[in-house]
This record gives structure tokens, sequence and C-alpha cells, in this order.
């Protein structure tokens, strides 16, 4: 279990001195702070089984590199996509732009993942590609959605096992709400699930949560 | 600085030992554990000083009552919207669909804040509002916005000194992807930010950086 503590400005202050002038004994220390061996021994405790401190006999106290925010990411290192992602929505890809908008709202999601015959991803369409193709001059009933679609290999896909925090970053990056979540056939990419900023709200939201 | 640890199996089982017995003596865990008081020191140091535990003189260890989870939570209670807030984009009332689509387009966001001539946020149009109204029979160059938006007051809003957690569950709990960050004034409320689901994925992205 991950347990969170907050080091008092004193356990700061050793750190410092310990990453600067490491390794270094505990009597040094406590010169350098102008405290006694006895009154630094919890604090020392503290910082060595937090995993930050490593002490060697007659060597002393070095630090180890790993920082809270090491730490911390060790904790975010445990959510995995699959522990978050959505049921995906596919459409064929001959259905027209009008039926992509209405499926769009019928199910309430803001990316639709596009199939062929086989059910292998081929497209994605977002909110936005729809809202551009609406406002255009073509006929909306009647053009497939594979004119308007970012099309393979131009999708960015991620997995069940993929770290979430990996996943938030690289939606971010390509500046996109959402990433299929993909199982590898022998005919391509199956569409299995998905993962959008919604869900990783929810999982800022559950870190707050029991 | 908030730093993450991850206990040991027998500071766990302390801490059942605590909270089942407590307040207990340091003595007497160390019955309960079969070992010396001498061995538990260092960890009833660490969970003392992690504020999982408490000490009293002559009474002993009680149970604090804090969890891990509420100790990470006190640390997601430092993030503010102020601190991933975003620029809102803002349209008068009296633009048309047409033109409101376009500066969605143009200013790239998924939501956009309908102001009154005062400035005073009196409506929310999101990409969906437009989306629909695109795919309606009416003249998209003639209707203004304020006949599809989202009116006060049934618009949620959140303030700068918000705890960015609780605007990420308010988002998930209303179904929406933005909320409006306002300064009440006299007239009404003024927008000065948005926060979007984007702002709550890059803050969880943060967390595993530095």
């Amino acid at each position: 279990m991950v347990r969170t503590i907050e080091l008092t400005k004193r356990q700061e202050h050793i750190l410092d001195i310990v990453k600067e002038n490491g390794p270094i004994t505990g009597e040094q220390i406590a010169d350098q702070l102008g405290l006694t061996r006895a009154t630094l021994r919890p604090d020392l405790a503290i910082l060595t089984m937090a995993g930050f401190l490593d002490a060697r006999p007659r060597v002393g106290y070095f630090y180890t590199g790993k920082s809270g925010v090491q730490l911390l990411t060790e904790n975010l290192q445990k959510i995995y996509v699959k522990d978050y992602q959505s049921i995906p929505v596919v459409v064929n890809e001959n259905v027209s732009v009008y039926d992509a908008i209405c499926t769009m709202f019928l199910e309430d999601v803001g990316t639709l993942f596009v199939v062929d015959q086989n059910t292998i991803l081929v497209g994605v369409l977002s909110r936005k590609d729809l809202l551009r193709a609406s406002i255009g001059k073509q006929e909306l009933t009647t053009i497939p959605v594979n004119i308007i679609m970012t099309r393979m290999p131009n999708i960015a896909m991620c997995e069940r096992e993929d770290l979430l925090i990996d996943i938030a970053k690289k939606l971010i990056e390509k500046q996109i709400d959402a990433l299929p979540v993909v199982k590898k056939s022998d005919k391509g990419f199956e569409v299995i699930g998905r993962v959008t900023k919604t869900n990783i709200t929810k999982a800022f939201v559950s870190l707050g949560d029991e």
C-alpha cells in the first residue's frame, strides 16, 4: 500500500545536505545543523525507511536519487488503461456523415471509431470533424464518413496494459480527446475500448476517493 | 513538500494493532508481534512522523484516523483552479450560430461562453450544442446563439480559488466538458477563465512529472 507523508523542513534540509555532501555520517549532518545526533535519529530513520536515503556502515548516508516525485510516479504506475477504459462506439466506414452524427448523439460520445467489414479499425471521427463537415457545402446524408475521417496509419492508439498516465500525456501532446484501445489481430487492429479525457478526469477524481 | 512512501508489511500490521487496541504502549505492540521494543522503534517512529499514529506519554500509541488516502487527498487539496485554468473564449449573445462555430474552430476550443454587452456571463455553448444546431433545419447564419445556448441560471461555474479535484468531480457529475471561471461583480458574473477536461488531464499528467 502506498502512503503519502509530508516531510518537515528539517527533513528536507537533511536531504539537501546529503545530496550535496553524501556519503556523510550522521555526526557530520548533526554538526552542520548544530543539533545532536540523538535529535536527528528519528529524522534519519524516516528518510531511510521512506527510501530517500540509504545508509552504509562506516561510510554514512547517501542520497538514493529517488525523489518524492519519482515515488509518486511509482504510485501512478499502478493505474492502467484497463482500469478506466470505456466501451467503444463504432460505425461502419460506409455510413453517411449524417448517420454518424446521429450515432454520436444517441450514444452520447465525443468520438466514433470507424471499422471495415471485418471490424478492423480504419478511422476516427471526432465531434470536431463532424461539426466541420456539417457547415460545409456537402450533403450530409450522402457523403460517407470515410471521406472526412482521420485514417490509418495516422491514428494514435493504445492497449489495455498501457499506463493511464502515458495515455494522458499522449492525449495532451496530440491534442485529441480520445484514443481507441486496440488488440492486434492478423487483419489489423480490433477496437476493444476507448480512453477519453473523461476517463482521465475520473481517474484524477478517484485519487481523492476511497 | 509531499512525498510518497510504501509502508512495510510490519508497519501495516502495527497500524492494524493500534487501530484495534489503541491506546497501546510500544511494549504491548512488541509483545503482540513477538519482537523487542528496540526492533519496533524505527517503525513506530516512521508511523508517528508520517501522521498515522500519535503517541502520548504514559498512555501509548493511538491511531489518528488519517488513512493514506486522506493524506493523498491532502496533496490534491493543494491544487487549485487558478493553477490550471485556461483563457476563456467568449462570444456576444447576438452573434449567429455560424459565427460561433467559426470562432470555435479559429480559437480551437470545445466550449464558448456567451456574454451580454456588459461582458456578463449569460450562456454556454458546447461543441455538442453547435453540432445539434448544425444538423437542424434552421439557417445558421441568421439564428443568434442565444436561441440554442444553455442559459443562466442553469450554468455550472467555478472560481479561481476552488480546488481542482472538486471541479473535476463537478464535470463528471454534470457530464460537461468545461466550466467558466467567474468573478462576481454587481452586474452578475464576469468570465475570467475556463476549466476543461484537458486542464484536468494536464493536472493528472503533472502528478507524474517534475
